[in-house]
């Protein structure tokens, strides 16, 4: 659950830290940047937000803005219908942003897992972006993301997106926020 | 045709452009940066510099650079087998973009067609794109586009890119450039 007032305050963040880096949005987009909870209460370090610019049946674009420390939490794109499931590239614009896939476990996992939540962050292969750096998550793959210490933007490039159908570890996670009345 | 030393020059300066807005290149892509002169021999009138992040069997993204008053030719992109034909949505970056597809022609055509390459510009339904503007061009639409006199950058997001089959208007274009031995 997330308050009006705290979803208005995560968009002017995300949308200064796109303002910083020379990423031009409209007022529209501006507006309208998605805030991800997760259900979790604890958008500092469970939450990301996303700037869609185009979701067709074909293809999708987004930016993903991380805050520092931000975590997306660890899920998957199943199969839908005809689709194999949802296939990404994420390539790292500013910050840094330490991807884990399935795979080898790093020795040493930079990221720190959210607290509370460790039985639900089972893959640890470790992929480090820096800006210009890129990695593409095949369909299906178990995956979670989070940000270095300044936070990080990701643009994402995909196959069409259907958030509605990721499946997350975590049971205890909506994808889809619920707003708090009121302020 | 374009000799080695003009195709380094314009990856330099293109490059030098992508930095100068905060867009990060790995060496290897600076390396790569694609010059498309469209075998006309008039690359800062007609022509194309292409980054080229990912093209899967599934989507495409890359960054377009064009340099002030630059022109990429009036094409389609064809079905090819089960693909409908390449569906691309530009999203300008930076400078400013004129895009021309099929429909209702402007009044006063802002960009200036090359000069010699009359007879092969037929559509002009203009789309202004200034830093945050984006336009999605369907399948097998006829379309080109102009920078502005600064330049622009543009991301370009769509399904499957297959170059080789694009259909340009103009008979005496060659997608694949050929470069001069030599220098």
């Amino acid at each position: 659950m997330i308050t009006r007032t705290q979803v208005q305050e995560a968009q002017r963040h995300a949308a200064a830290l796109l303002d910083h880096v020379g990423i031009h949005l409209t007022d529209q987009e501006r507006a309208n940047i998605e805030i991800a909870e997760f259900g979790l209460g604890e958008l500092a370090r469970t939450g990301l937000e996303l700037v869609v610019y185009v979701n067709t049946d074909r293809y999708c674009a987004k930016e993903l803005v991380l805050f520092p420390r931000q975590t997306c939490p660890e899920h998957r794109h199943p199969p839908v219908g005809n689709d194999p499931g949802k296939m990404e590239t994420f390539r790292c614009r500013w910050g840094k942003v330490w991807l884990y896939v399935e795979g080898d476990a790093a020795a040493d996992v930079q990221a720190q897992v959210p607290a509370g939540s460790e039985p639900y962050y089972t893959v640890f292969h470790e992929i480090e972006l820096l800006p210009g750096g890129q990695y593409t998550i095949p369909p299906n793959t178990l995956h979670w993301f989070q940000a270095g210490d300044e936070g990080a933007i990701v643009s994402e490039f995909s196959s069409t997106s259907r958030d509605e159908f990721d499946i997350f570890t975590d049971p205890r996670i909506k994808r889809i926020p619920e707003i708090a009345e009121g302020r």
